[in-house]
């Protein structure tokens, strides 16, 4: 750690603050500049609270050296992490596709999309069961039928299964679900990340809506540091000022994820838009820009969906679209 | 609900629309203008996905008329809300004054500044037992223990307390909390504000990170449809381009949503800046801006504090504050 | 424009308003809800000021029907503009590929630069002469001397080219420059945009950091409404809380734009992520999501680039990505 | 300036950048750490690339130690810059009271509204002759004919005057105006700025929508660097998410400023929040967090001002205003 003093601080509250810094069990190396005095702190900085430096009225700012994030750090683990789920890798060159509705509704219509999807390439079925909507008043999913429903249509299609997690007082219900998925608004729910590192099984972590890169992997952190190495990252969009789309889709947390972790990266253009007119367009951006899959929505018949209709692909444009994410991988692999 | 039909929309489109709007058993008044047709909808639009409708290739834009928010709207509960604790009220005129230490880390240091916040006019004592770090490597409260030594404090000097909840399960240990505060991230976390609507006891909100005034009016919502209808708000910065602050404090807050709603509003002037240099003219303002209360962190030693001691004012600086404080009000109310 | 009354609103301030409205040539359609009162204002609204009527105490809400953006407006001309420069075209379908350094430095430099981006396929060449710089210590450009250089490596290349303008008073310096190109820091200089709808060039319009896409096509308005039709839009990253990347380049601008206008749509992911490790990624998405061109930062020797090289990629990296962009443009439209 | 490679950085690479540094006139000092090689530079880094260091392979990040902005930097300059205008003062302690309607409409307008204000404590009249409109179609002022009106009730009242400038080439219409304002939109309009550099009045520089106050005290430095030393800051508002206020008024500018440079700091409650209703609420709460004055608009007329009469107050509700603002100075002071 760094700390760069004020120029013009007095000698008395400059040997105070190093005292203290000492006293932390740190060595601190000084450098007198022309205009600045800068500490260099060595030792196991970890402990050390950087806002409460940065608040003294002698410094000037404080900089880090080490990032506070470890298993997740592509530093310390080169190698891309690689997700296996049934069949179905995520990660390391292998690209996901995950598809299905919106909400579970009945085992018509999951099974019915399960299956269009599944012949259209799609490796992965969604469907959510717990429906986190801002609304009290709002349809809130089937609950613990979405999820027996989600069952029956992994069974006839033999498709794994991603589903939300809203409670970790419902995780029994989660034993057939094969990634389990952590909303944006959980994001930063620690308690619920803390459980999932207990469990043996792949987290699909979608970022917060105001969550930056580093957020989303101190995040993940919270999961890895219980055991569980399982972590799906995944961009919906994030909250802007502006309010042609839903949210705004970050596609630069691609490359830019990608430099600082190993673990695999998805992107959701349905929630990110918010409107199925462009969700095609993201969807091939982002296998465009790399990413480790998509995770789309698609709906046998958006008018009459209970949630999100708007965002939904019917099974023909979502069939259309698949055959153009491959060819764009295609490109961009060759 | 009002939907506006883009320029040279097909007829065929347009009945096909109106039929599907009347199975939804609406009446649809029709507008004919110059460029655009406007379909009025009346009846229950409560169940009308607006993100649907726009997202229809024949809909220009969609409008609706009235507020989701019932139960906190000031439309249809004019007067405002008064809520008591011990003997400290809130809203309605009453300003509230709470103060204390980010995290309890022992009885002496509970006690201790319990008292001098006391005797410096605070009306509430804060502290924090289970804490939302993002990191999973930093102290995370002393939990039960925290709990138990804010009680004893509570005991020694008659002050209602307020602590955050971080997980549904631990409710049990709040019996003796004045006042339930649920943190910034979990603003969304709509398992925990249902559960908090089947409770008798005040919970204080924080507004999240990337939520709008309606989002957090629509969270008290959540509390409020469960039959608790005692919610205080609390804005504590938003999420910006800004970094010379943590976060940035949205003062006008205030005015909107005294427009809004009827419920109390509280600002956190110690989160929202981070740094405790700023805190005293930010507290100052909420007074000025007609807040009905401010938060602020107080510990009897800040150098050492375990979280957040940038944020935190002394003792002695808080009673500067609070004197401050009090003159601002009468000047305002003058 | 249609008028959304607060509950409970009083007869007599009700009739006040009607009758202000009709004095301003207005037909008032009033419409009483249950709770509400709608009035549908029908006649010329284009001098009623939106926010005006927004704060008036009896006001809840106001919705405008029609967009204020006319000339750029899809819904009033639906077929996409192309413009043609020099033997390059941009929009409806024709991609194009603009190239070149941040900064022009010397004759060498851009003559170099010049002949290698051209033999990868770029069709305009870029370059910088008058440097928009946050710090006036920083190096400004070669202004009009760098310009002169541009002309020559036109001359040697053939192709078109593009710079930037800051100040109206350089206009003559432009002459055999093909594209005027505004900075996203001058998109609301009026003044300027003003000024460059009466001459007969295209227009390089770049978004500003915080303009949504409305303003965007505000601005495009300002220089089509006197005159000059040939303005081709520019998505380069908006200012978001995230600090990763320079910038959050928002490719949903693409399909969001595509919706609302017919004019070209480039995106430029150099200044958006600062940082060409992230620029071909961006590319290659720009390319499949369907902009109608990209805009790119190359320089022989961006280790000693005067400026932004930490964006730039070298001639090889460029022609590796123009490849690979043409690969995704024939998978998309296969 | 501190460059932290990362870990795992090839000894061979780590000598090629430490050349490559040293051959730009810098002594580099090298400290191994465990995992981490932290070089510190020594000399004038001035000229050396932030960006461009930190987008290298092998560096994990660069921090600079010493700020960029010089002549506004209170470090360098610790006492207030105190400005005289007319009789008004603005900085050290002094507040200022600028008041006046958006636009300049006719002389009877501008005369009453300057006799009004002037009677209730205003210092300083404002009236835009030159307006920045989002629609090429709105008003967009009197232009040279304001500005003479401006003269007259400045004549008439004694009041110095306030007003926008667009565009270098209307400078010769400032002469009697005694502050010369840049609007947010042209706060990073380089030419401009460097223009007003050279003259010898005070400048009030509105901050931009997108600016951080880093960004703001650079286009300062732009004046000063010019030998321009009056310059104002006014911070009216940044753009989030939030849609309720018209932008969100960053009120903790005000210490944050006031922390790191020595100009004076004003706040726009009307163009912040667009909305007259919360004007009152800001302006106060501006005077209570220590800003060196408030910037109002008052028309006499709102419902018939030709431009933002949604932010206007009335001359009553300014007189109540003013007399609020008064007391909540005294109390903040005593």
């Amino acid at each position: 750690m760094i700390v760069i003093l004020k120029p013009g601080t007095q000698q008395e509250k400059k040997e105070h603050l190093i005292t203290w810094l000492e006293s932390q069990q740190l060595t601190v190396h000084i450098s007198e500049g022309k205009d600045y005095t800068v500490l260099g702190l060595v030792g196991d900085t970890g402990h050390i609270d950087v806002d409460l430096l940065q608040s003294l009225d002698i410094v000037g700012s404080v900089k880090t050296v080490s990032e506070p994030f470890k298993q997740c750090n592509r530093k310390f683990h080169p190698d891309d992490t690689v997700i296996s789920v049934g069949g179905a890798k995520i990660g390391g060159g292998n690209f996901c596709m995950i598809a299905g509705p919106c909400s579970v509704e009945s085992l018509d219509q999951i099974v019915s999309v399960a299956k269009s999807v599944k012949a259209s390439g799609a490796t992965v079925l969604r469907g959510g069961a717990f429906k986190p909507r801002t609304s009290p008043y709002a349809f809130q999913g089937l609950k613990a039928e979405g999820l027996a429903l989600l069952r029956e249509a992994k069974k006839e299609t033999g498709l794994p299964i991603v589903s939300e997690i809203m409670n970790v007082n419902t995780l029994d219900l989660f034993d057939d679900v094969d990634i389990i998925q952590v909303g944006a608004r959980n994001c930063q729910n620690f308690d619920l990340l803390q459980e999932l590192g207990h469990i043996h099984k792949p987290v699909l972590l979608k970022r917060g809506l105001a969550n930056t890169l580093k957020d989303l992997l101190m995040s993940a952190e919270y999961i890895m540091a219980g055991g569980n190495e399982q972590v799906i990252l995944c961009e919906r969009g994030i909250r802007t000022f502006e309010t042609a789309t839903r949210n705004t889709l970050d596609l630069s947390a691609v490359p830019a994820l990608r430099d600082l972790t190993h673990l695999p990266i998805v992107i959701d253009p349905s929630h990110a838009t918010g409107n199925s007119r462009f969700v095609p367009s993201m969807a091939l951006a982002a296998a465009a820009a790399g990413a480790d899959g998509v995770m789309i929505e698609v709906h046998n018949d958006p008018m009459h969906a209970l949630c999100d209709g708007a965002q939904s692909l019917t099974p023909e444009e979502f069939d259309a679209l698949a055959k153009k994410i491959s060819a764009v991988r295609q490109a961009v692999q060759a």
